[in-house]
């Protein structure tokens, strides 16, 4: 039986993780780094122990002080939140050599799916669908067309040490091909002094769709059903929502089958998310595997109803897992917005500080997350990421309404916030229509900008 | 169509109200006494007018201000929120004459409602149980031996003009009855100056069961099942809970078609509240019917997903219910403390003043409905409720457990609040098991201060 938790971690997912075992009856230790004293998942936790400075290599990233920490306070398991040592494997193998129980999966696990190449791989084996490409050097134009009947139009040439969209070029039929492979190395050349180019399938206006799974070491693997990722800046997700609105019956049943036979196929255990890219005619193609809680889960926890932080425990715990998939059946909406500290007005720059008025909304479908209070001072030195809002209803409208609304109730004195970057998106057509794909966010920046109204 | 409501109140009624006008795309108007001039609902108002000085008399309960300020600014309807002029009937009939919609049940229902001896009439009529007692002066052994029999044992003989407790007898056999009689009679002329005295049924240990309903203007009626409002001081409420753990289920079926028809036969419209004393034997006896949304109406949205704001505003602009019985299936449980700024060390005394600094609770299941923030002054001059914390989980206990987490995040400095009482209460046995009677609360109250530990 886990008893007490050492949460290595800090900010709201340490909060949250708390909340969690408190309504478990398990006992909690904070780590903090010098900056975080007067953080709020110290003071919530049951006990706490100050792990170092403030850069995070210092602390949040120290293995040996967070396992020193946990054996000295007679922890029986870690619990990595997300990001810093989440997903490393060789934390997950030194946390069980310490005889400490690692919440997540197995370090072997961790270490496969880490690895791109590798995880493509096991997932191609497990019969899921990957993004056809030719992941070697394109030779000849005579290749390249050889390639391209297997891989399908339209395809992206991309130079193979290049990046920011130079080198690029989309093909969409056959006749472009032969012109766009030269052009694609000249430019590829001129830019980065290397001609090499390779060829993937090119996914327009794709879709982020992720499924949640849930695997306990007895063999029983349940999907949570899918999120709807796709508003992102730079790779950032910045609102989430469950389900995805346009996402067609037939498409969410194949990919949660696939995340389950997935998970079954690499022996997975606990909490796990399959992040898949979705073209607009319905196919999707694996990504990769996060093997930890993430940010969003918050949505799905809404829509079906189950804890998933405390699903996590229970499975490190060796525990079954207690629900049947019949039993998720989700309901209704949920939406989540990031809100970060960072100054719109300068390239979403962070903007760290003292929160000198904090008015944080609540009510019917308002679910809060955070760690800043009235008078936090907000470090410099970690994500931008201060709260999540999340709204729930029966439709989809109602919460975008709700978030609306929340959004109208928030403030954050003191510091620069995105709070007015979401306000405006929630009332986009785009978005509102729910069909908005990966690149809308960047694009709406950009028209923002070009209106000089906002940015 | 309802396009603009005045709220004529204030705190987290008022607050709560405005979040779900603004969901349903309707302009709201604040009304607000100089002493709140920096209150919350002012702030999240579209508009908002000020009405007259602190004392409620020159403000809240000012009826020609409120309508003055209503057609002023155009509204179509006056939502009265509860307390103040929420159930007087001659403040729905005015608001008629202004050509405003009251959000209510028509004057004359409410007047009917409103008068004891009217309502236990009108729910005879309807077949509901009332509490069987003399109600007139008892003026011999005979009389009283006679009516015993009618009414049955354990019967209370009370004095007419007295009052806390003296004069009073507890009757449980027949060889008890002559003895009881001729006492109560000389403790009433000794205490009142005055022997007469009436007879009732006494009901042990009752428990305050209320079942929630919505009537349309179309003879559609429903129940929203029953809340558990047992723990109360002095006739206050101060935690309540959905559904009632202990309600035996034919019991509830019977109370809830026994509110149903209640309502149909007085022409109930809009939301309203059946109050009923429970014995232990799960017989019931009607109370009194509040015509109005109540305090504790979360818990109730909470495990039927219902906004009993919305319904009321649609059933006051003549639209029918969209429900049917059946798809009420209540989920789960759901629990409310109410948080008072009062002084439990000096028998709860109001204890109005700055909020130096806030810290409400949040996360998954966890629902705060407030109009306090940071550096808010509560005025003097109002109801000393500040707050309502509302959990919600799958199970009672987790949702007690949820409870006293939040709690413990709760941090309210600067006044006196009850947050420590409800603490120590959701560890108390007789609340955990739910079996409290209305008596628990005054009785724990009294251990206390027997044990000088807290009060």
């Amino acid at each position: 039986m886990i008893r007490k938790i050492l949460i290595a971690n800090r900010g709201e997912i340490a909060v949250r993780i708390i909340r969690t075992c408190k309504e478990m009856g398990i006992r909690t230790v904070a780590v903090y780094s010098t900056a975080d004293r007067d953080a709020l998942h110290v003071q919530l936790a049951h006990e706490s122990v100050c792990i170092g400075g403030p850069r995070p290599a210092d602390s949040y990233l120290n293995m040996n002080a967070i396992l020193q920490a946990a054996c000295s306070t007679g922890c029986d398991a870690i619990h990595p939140g997300f990001g810093f040592l989440s997903e490393n494997p060789q934390f997950a193998a030194l946390t069980q050599q310490c005889n400490l129980i690692f919440i997540g999966p197995s370090p072997d696990v961790i270490e496969k799916l880490g690895n791109k190449a590798h995880a493509r791989q096991m997932m191609q084996e497990a019969g899921l669908p990957v993004i056809p490409g030719s992941k070697q050097i394109v030779q000849s134009v005579e290749e390249a067309r050889s390639l391209a009947e297997t891989i399908t139009y339209p395809l992206i040439i991309k130079a193979a040490n290049g990046g920011g969209g130079r080198g690029m070029r989309i093909v969409r039929s056959e006749e472009e091909l032969e012109h766009a492979y030269h052009s694609a190395r000249s430019e590829a050349k001129a830019c980065f002094g290397d001609e090499d180019v390779y060829m993937e399938k090119y996914i327009e206006h794709p879709k982020h769709i992720e499924v949640q799974v849930l695997c306990d070491e007895y063999g029983n693997c349940l999907h949570l059903y899918e999120r709807d990722c796709s508003f992102q800046r730079r790779n950032q997700k910045m609102i989430e929502e469950a389900p995805c609105h346009v996402l067609r019956d037939d498409v969410r049943e194949r990919m949660a089958a696939d995340a389950v036979r997935a998970c079954q196929h690499v022996g997975y255990t606990s909490a796990g998310t399959i992040e898949f890219l979705m073209a607009a005619d319905g196919s999707y193609y694996f990504m990769e595997m996060n093997t930890r809680i993430q940010v969003e889960h918050p949505i799905t926890e809404q829509i079906c109803g189950i804890d998933i932080v405390k699903q996590q425990i229970r499975i490190a715990d060796h525990q079954r897992l207690q629900l049947r998939q019949e039993d998720i059946q989700p309901k209704g909406y949920a939406l989540e917005c990031r809100i970060n500290a960072e100054d719109i007005h300068r390239e979403f720059a962070p903007s760290p500080g003292k929160v000198t008025f904090l008015n944080l909304p609540c009510g019917r479908g308002v679910r809060v997350e955070t760690a800043v209070y009235n008078g936090y001072t907000i470090p410099p030195y970690y994500d931008s990421m201060i709260a999540k809002i999340i709204t729930f209803a029966p439709t989809r409208l109602e919460c975008i309404k709700k978030m609306r609304i929340a959004l109208e109730e928030l403030i954050i004195d003191g510091v620069e916030t995105n709070v007015e970057f979401h306000y405006l998106v929630l009332h986009q057509r785009a978005f509102i229509e729910g069909t908005y794909d990966t690149g809308y966010a960047q694009q709406f920046i950009e028209e923002l900008k070009e209106n000089g109204e906002f940015i």
